[in-house]
């Protein structure tokens, strides 16, 4: 099995710029975070993207369905920022019917050293490859069916939406 | 959905004596992980046993079968050394049929900073979720069943065994 | 010897807040890195403030130039941001003469894991006891003294003004 | 001031090898150390041995005496293992007279993510350039003379004899 993981930046990659103090983006932790799991899946990673979900438009949202469309993979892995991760799943699942996606984050970035991350990204990657063909968000060690997902504003978990 | 924990020691929870510089075991770090990876499904932990697996004998393998099949739960972990993992998963999917157990541990000690546990145990909690009934090892990003995998010695990498 | 310490927040001690994304002060880390550090020099650790070195008012370095004075220690070490870390140091310098005080720094917070924090407090803490009275800056590994030291904007280095 | 540093191996540099356990001397990690410090100190490092300190001989201790004595730099760091580092200090001290040189170690290998040995580098980078000319030790954040200096064996400490 195979695996195409799509990258779109969110807390997962933000580094700290030690001149400014202020976080940013530089090359994503990916291909890192998957040598540390010592993961041998086979896996095809892209950058779409590398930006803050709350600075995605439906055209970014868009471009990522027509890559999950024309993929090869059946199985698809999508970083992404928390903050509008349940908007992005939800227009995916309209639009990739005979795939299975799994869109996954961090709360706190992985360059910071005790980040959620690495267990998100390994929680990710088993589902992707077990859960049947829909879209999902991987958080918290649960699965969410991209049309029954919400992210608490005041708590920051995912949770059912009703 | 609630998973039962069962901890049994291996390279996972092996810390670093810093008077004898010998590798030894304390407390174990699963709720410290699963406090990191944010996990918020329910889990109840239970310390079997705290050894290297080489050390295991199967009288030792038969406490563990014995504690799955009196579990309540249906979704069973086991955190195992990694060198006689194999052979312990064998033992259990000939006693346990009616559940879904993942075995998964850890080439580094989680408390060593660059340990592919994290992963490991994000990887195990899905697949425990999505698996259907059967015994299963979890590491490297992959699953596989008991009754067809084994350690690679020289690479350290499980794999199946035709 | 027994050394004061005097937090005044700074890069050293900002967290990641997850739910805004932004970096904030919550408690120091300094008795954590002493622990890390396993360091046995006696200390007295005082937070006077915790703020944003380019948010300190000369009302601030007044209030700091006051705890030095009437310290009963001889030795004391400053945390502080270090982007007007140089100005603080040559305020201190016109009004303590007869103390050895050592201002120290992080460029990337402790909490993130890849942090200078450590070194530069282990440098901080042999410096002050071993530089004659005076006030100084030690940062890189290296000290100044607070009357030829600046901080390069564009490195983000220390050095001597001329 | 340049500082020329001697590396003969210890607890600062041993590495886990994830196919037998067991702990092993790969290559130095004090250049990362450094960069990690953001050390900008001019040194010069060179790999005298890379061995266990229980395992060092009066043979050993003569040639990096030899190195002491011969080298152009004033101030010397050696990283030591802290088992025997008293001894050889002892033994340094009667034949380096002219220089100062300070040895330090560490109880946590650098690599297992919570070690002091970044604090102690730091401290040993400060001490070499202030203390007068004569042998020490750095540990736990003091310095003790070569003459009157023992680990604690009960504590992993550091003491003055009397």
């Amino acid at each position: 099995m195979s695996i195409r993981i799509f990258l779109t930046g969110g807390t997962f990659d933000k580094e700290y710029n030690e001149l400014t103090g202020q976080l940013f983006f530089k090359d994503s932790h990916l291909p890192e975070m998957l040598d540390l799991g010592r993961c041998l899946v086979a896996v095809d990673i892209r950058t779409l993207m590398m930006i803050d979900s709350l600075e995605m438009t439906d055209i970014d949202r868009d471009l990522i369905a027509l890559h999950c469309a024309e993929a090869d993979e059946q199985h698809i892995i999508i970083t992404h920022g928390t903050d509008t991760m349940a908007h992005t799943a939800r227009l995916l699942s309209q639009k990739i019917k005979n795939k299975t996606v799994v869109l996954t984050g961090a709360m706190i970035p992985y360059k910071f050293g005790s980040s959620d991350g690495l267990f998100n990204l390994g929680s990710a990657m088993a589902f992707v490859q077990t859960l049947p063909q829909g879209v999902y968000i991987a958080m918290n060690g649960r699965f969410f069916d991209a049309n029954n997902v919400q992210k608490n504003k005041e708590t920051g978990v995912f949770e059912e939406v009703e």
